[in-house]
């Protein structure tokens, strides 16, 4: 098994070069040289079959587009650039050698727009279900990447795209499958779930944008990530339920289960942050100029550190996974 | 399963901190700043719980150990210094708490001598078996990396250690179990498999030493990793099977046990390569005087590609795993 699929890990030929890569095919270690103005960036994040996906709702290829998405994603919250990628797959007898190749190549429709280098890695064979390890390099000009604890009193809180849409598609194809027999919204909401784009170009306007903003990516639902944000700046974020983006294909759906998966759903991979709201109107005409969206949907204010989502006159504590208690506004 | 093993991957305190690290704590990624007179080098190896180790074999302290040294190794290859490290770890729910913290702690044990950083990972649930991923990172001087790709016919082919014990040390283990009766020669045995240690003294010394060297490490037997330095130098290499250097504490067992552990047997994590052969008696002195083994076993020839094995005046090819066919001294 290991020497089958080596091949697949080995280096990909990258004709628009813009990352100095220097490398020993064939050897187990990959070098390359940073730039003198940068920092790098490094994050690794694992996928099991059966927990992080299934194959009745990934093809392969769309389990190697997401398995190098959710990475990408985490480096676009820092507003960091993509350089480079690790694959390390434990593949279980159950997976047929094309299958394999299709999650490799979905990585690489991934990786191409952003040059990224697919530079080493390692191919195991497992018992059961298939895991994919994806480590990725970026890059950030020094001292310049973001951090979730820069959320002030006086900010607002914003997204950088549609939230709980993934949440829907995923739920539609647990009801009907891979095959199933969707209208034309209902496929808009499952490719969203199934080939999510991590927000790169969002994270470098942020970082061109402004000093000091805090940054988050939205994996585990605005909610749980509005909590990390909270909690790293010890601040206190208030949501506007009427606000979160929902996408227009989701208007089949009540506005009790859009609020659900926009503030629980997860898997959305926009960004999500704080800045000072005397930039928010400049931030939000950069983001129209480049075709990308920009949508204030709280703010910070004085108080109790935590999340909280206001309806109507009524304010609920919002926790990482769910309404706890309520709390009247104070 | 994922909130709760948060902690233990994240930042490990490091008092003597030789590598700039800038880390925005409790954030998905891990920024760090490079040397700018140095390149990076990366790797990535998985360890799978019924494939690659037993938890009859090996402790969860010593599972860490190996899942960290493994990569090292691969750092120690290429001449590298270890810097950083990240730990991807999927738990089936048949190891307890404590179990995974000794996993770490093995890993820390193995990185503290050398100052490395804990920068990341993730941490996931799994139905079956445990799969451990380390990513590190070394640095090594520009353009100083050592590749397989260097042998040159007037080398000399050297180990920097014993080849055949952990090979041995697995056996008795499968024989007689992790708590069997082991004779002192055995138990060191078991405890080159268990415990190996990156030979990144090793590793530096030679590229101090010399500009061109031709560099692996024997993770999976000398004679795999011969043919690995003789098909990336369309090399000819010669092993003298007398010269490989037998720990003692493998006498008990048959010459011809001994030369197919040394062999084909793997995991004894020590370097492998070859260098010009005027050079060799320096270099061995040099080792010497850091109390590092070099132990030339081979040589390097004019000739057909490929690994050849001498034992007296025969000489027969060396595959990759295992004897293929004979073949009379050219």
């Amino acid at each position: 098994m290991e020497d089958e699929f080596a091949f697949i890990s080995r280096i990909s030929p990258n004709e628009t070069k813009q990352h100095t890569l220097i490398c020993g095919i064939g050897d187990d270690a990959a070098v390359y040289r940073s730039s003198s103005h940068m920092d790098e960036v490094i994050c690794v994040d694992t996928m099991v079959e059966g927990v992080h996906f299934r194959r009745d709702t990934l093809s392969p290829f769309q389990i190697g587009k997401k398995g190098l998405a959710i990475n990408i994603s985490d480096l676009a919250a820092m507003g960091a650039i993509p350089a480079f990628y690790l694959v390390s797959i434990a593949i279980p007898p159950t997976w047929s050698e094309s299958e394999l190749m299709d999650i490799y190549k979905g990585m690489e429709s991934v990786a191409k727009p952003f040059n990224m280098d697919l530079i080493g890695g390692d191919t195991v064979s497992i018992s059961e279900s298939l895991v994919l390890t994806v480590t990725v390099i970026g890059r950030v000009e020094q001292g310049q990447a973001k951090y979730r604890n820069q959320a002030k009193a006086g900010d607002v809180l914003f997204v950088t795209g549609y939230v709980g849409t993934s949440a829907a598609g995923l739920n539609l194809l647990l009801e009907k499958g891979l095959d199933g027999d969707f209208t034309e919204h209902e496929k808009k909401l499952i490719t969203f779930h199934q080939e999510p784009s991590p927000h790169v170009k969002e994270g470098r306007l942020l970082l061109q944008a402004t000093k000091r903003v805090a940054l988050n990516d939205v994996s585990d639902g605005v909610a749980s990530e509005a909590n990390e944000l909270a909690e790293a700046s010890q601040a206190r974020i208030i949501i506007d339920s009427e606000k979160l983006p929902i996408h227009e294909s989701m208007k089949e759906f009540s506005r009790t289960q859009q609020l659900n998966w926009a503030l629980f759903g997860g898997e959305d991979f926009v960004l999500i942050g704080t800045i000072a709201k005397e930039r928010a109107d400049q931030i939000a005409k950069q983001f129209s100029e480049h075709n990308a969206r920009f949508h204030v949907i709280g703010f910070v204010e004085e108080g109790e550190t935590g999340v909280f989502l206001k309806e109507g006159n009524a304010i609920k504590k919002l926790e990482k996974h769910g309404y706890n208690h309520f709390q009247k506004r104070g």
